[in-house]
């Protein structure tokens, strides 16, 4: 049976637009609510317990937008807070990191996978478990974590020479173990994937979970019955915990078009979780 | 009359440290209670709107830890959130802009002053009001914001080949306009101190606004008369809106000295304002 309630996405900020839009690609028909916790941004510096309750209450939010599904659209709350979120949860949740772990095991030739992420996201060991659960046995995974990436991305600086300088110092490490696919584990981190590309040579594959992410919600939703129909008018409502102006100053490169407007401003900090 | 009652700091998160550093080195006798916002910071990136609501909930806070003064250690912050916090405290409130403007008019030979701050100072305004108000009339201000710096400033990059580019990046309009005093409006600067020295040259003078900040906490103590009568244990709490180990795995450098243990957690955001 068709369900044409939106499907609700939440992210720290902006990064996870990267995956609002390949959701947008694959399903034009889907209604979206967006929540972007800019107020409290960024997650991933953050510890696993307030990453915990900032998503329990993001959730809250858009459970009462009437969305059909919940798409953690940061590594660092999936990372963190998938778990606590599916017991809570009135409706299915997608989180980004499994996606993109498959994604992974199934593009690697020589069995060398890197991964790069927040520190929150590396520290917590969940998305070496993930590509280790679906890559074949004596699968090596090295993780780092590039904190300075973010801002990179949020400054605009998404291919100079400082940002080359920033690959080299983080990304040695994975060239010198001759990985040959690389996991952006950060949806801030496709802009910066010329940058990254361009150091790590054209043998190694980069993988952008968003893409992962986004096939995973057309399967969810077709093998539960609750795919929209069409044809009715497309909700695309977006949601800021700081001023929405901020907001659409900066989201259009990770969105890759023009934010529609009438971005609202709205604190989950009130929610008692 | 002696007040024995320590004295409030709040920041953001770490930066604020070194002001505490500043405030401690000058005035042993007195007790702080320290809080850092390290669940929702940045604040560097955030709204005037935000910034207002954080910082009236962190002084709220202070305010139940029973102090005597409260002390803005985060220039953002006191750039947006000044004027409501001494509107709405019951004890008196010192911000970091205006010691740092003073020092710097004081400073200037050449009357041309540049300040480097986050893009919510920056766009403010505050920081190039309060110079202007003090300078010599004629005296030129340029401002630069410098968001790549408090990341580098975390990660610990204080002074390696990355950070001078950005300086080149950031420092270069600056030191094209010929100024001979550059202000750190951000408490997270100073850290990176060496590198932009090396940058600007010895003919420019940087003003580290803690040791401004402290001078004018300690006047303001005796002018009032509620400096501590020294001789009993010294206060020194901290807390932070993230877990302890986090902020306690990266204070010291910014303290400069170890910090004392038993930092605790307290969110402030469950108070209304």
């Amino acid at each position: 049976m068709a369900d044409n309630r939106p499907i609700g996405v939440f992210d720290s900020g902006i990064g996870g637009l990267t995956v609002l839009r390949e959701i947008w690609n694959l399903m034009p028909d889907e209604g979206t609510v967006y929540f972007g916790d800019n107020g409290r941004a960024p997650y991933g510096t953050k510890s696993k317990s307030t990453v915990i309750r900032y998503s329990l209450q993001n959730m809250k939010f858009l459970e009462e937008q009437n969305v059909k599904m919940i798409v953690i659209a940061c590594n660092t709350a999936s990372a963190h807070a998938y778990h606590s979120l599916t017991r809570n949860s009135s409706v299915p949740v997608i989180e980004v990191v499994t996606p993109g772990a498959i994604a992974a095991a199934g593009t690697t030739r020589n069995g060398r996978i890197g991964i790069i992420a927040t520190k929150g996201s590396v520290n917590s060991g969940v998305y070496k478990e993930a590509v280790e659960r679906y890559a074949p046995a004596g699968t090596k995974i090295f993780q780092q974590a590039c904190p300075l990436f973010v801002s990179l991305a949020e400054e605009g600086w998404w291919d100079n020479d400082i940002t080359a300088a920033v690959c080299r110092e983080y990304l040695t490490p994975l060239k010198e173990e001759g990985i040959d696919t690389l996991v952006m584990g950060c949806t801030h981190y496709p802009l910066l994937s010329d940058a990254i590309a361009r150091f790590m040579g054209p043998d190694v594959k980069l993988i952008n979970t968003g893409v992962a992410v986004a096939d995973v919600v057309r399967d969810t939703l077709n093998s539960l019955d609750i795919a929209s129909s069409g044809g009715g008018e497309v909700l695309r409502a977006f949601y800021t915990s700081d001023e929405p102006k901020l907001f659409e100053d900066v989201a259009s490169p990770f969105l890759g078009r023009g934010l529609p407007a009438g971005t609202k401003h709205f604190s989950t900090d009130r929610y008692e979780v």
